[in-house]
């Protein structure tokens, strides 16, 4: 089967660093979902805003910074940033881009539904979405609570890190600049730890791009919890237009 | 992107005429997820097994009865059988199988995972799948509770429907030759109401094929409930072997 794109994905993920690895819906962090001039049909959206979560079906694409479509096989397994780079799981048992259809699914809440006022293409927007901006979409279906929702389904290795946020604290002035909308992204995004997995250096200056800001900041951690995860602090140095 | 099929459904469902419209994994009714020979590798199922739930991404195939991946052009509305197939919905508010890209998404709870004593072949053994055997599988996740899970997501128009279902009763000597498994299979798929969108007439027999049985039965709606669902009975009046 060939997957036709019908939509890309819009928002300020312009930079692969800082995409939290599991979309959560609460971070209000919003994505606008485009659709391909040949999909751009308000009818087929008719009764979707009925929803209020929706799935996406996307591919790992360029833009997610490795080849993933081209250049590599697949491989049995991988080792998933949540264990820390270091152990191997069977790439069936995790959500890893390298896997032998490099097809993801999120799902997000649905926010508005509209025609660009400019385009005029039609819009879908969401709330949640772990995307690279330019995503390819090749799929949106309603979410379907009665079918699609396991609240105690167990979640394998993936569990004890479910939970795991940082505190977030501002330089004096830091941010001072930026619009609201911006700053709570960008906090938000904090809070889930962009660090590159295990990495644990108090000195270490981390740079992170969103929504055309460059976001310098470093990481005090408080040591590591029973459940593996760390707790820490991140300490925001400077927000500086790029 | 082009995709490759890693496995097939393998389960009682040869007759597209009885497939769930929602899967139910509380039905028990079990299908195998058969490897193919490039993916049958152990390695690459390394900890699914302590996940309670998977998705499967698959394809309406050829074998769905429509030749939905070659024939038809996508359709911007489709008719959801839940809504009696008489009014139109947009296709991304529905899972119709008439989209831009007919993928389907299902989440199934994990039952088993094991090499097949003759083929050799991994196997995944799941419950709560609505494909008909055969049905090409292009990829496995884990269900993670924590991104997966909107126990409260509003269904939009699907919402009246979600929890109908029948009660079946035999005839007399009905489905004594059956095996347990099988007759147990039966009776959850009739539940379920199997007949297309909207037929209530109680004179009109129904022939439906499963592993290897037909099953003969009737349904007497009693009434049609406030929400637009019909409560009633089926009838089954003969089980025989194909």
């Amino acid at each position: 089967m060939t997957l036709k794109v019908i939509a890309y994905a819009r928002n300020g993920f312009t930079d692969k660093f800082g995409i939290p690895r599991q979309s959560r819906e609460e971070s209000g962090i919003e994505t606008r979902i485009v659709f391909e001039p040949e999909y751009s049909v308000p009818e087929a959206l008719r009764g979707i805003d009925g929803f209020s979560h929706l799935w996406l079906l996307w591919g790992f694409s360029k833009v997610q910074g490795d080849d993933v479509t081209c250049a590599r096989e697949w491989s049995p397994t991988v080792r998933p940033p949540r264990l820390g780079g270091n152990k191997r799981m069977g790439v069936f048992a995790t959500r890893s881009p390298f896997r032998p259809n490099p097809i993801g699914l999120t799902s997000v809440r649905l926010i508005g539904v509209k025609a660009n006022g400019e385009s005029g293409r039609m819009e879908l927007i969401v709330s949640g979405a772990d995307l690279l901006d330019g995503t390819p979409i090749y799929d949106i279906k309603p979410y379907l609570s009665f079918s699609d929702s396991h609240p105690d389904a167990a979640n394998g290795f993936a569990e004890a890190t479910a939970d795991y946020t940082l505190e977030v604290r501002m330089a004096d002035e830091c941010g001072r600049d930026v619009p609201d909308k911006v700053l709570h992204d960008i906090t938000e995004i904090l809070r889930q730890d962009p660090r590159p997995a295990y990495q644990d250096d108090p000195t270490r200056e981390y740079k992170m791009d969103y929504a055309g800001w460059r976001v310098t900041f470093v990481v005090e951690a408080n040591g590591k919890e029973p459940n593996g995860n760390y707790s820490g602090t991140v300490l925001v140095r400077k927000i500086e237009k790029i």
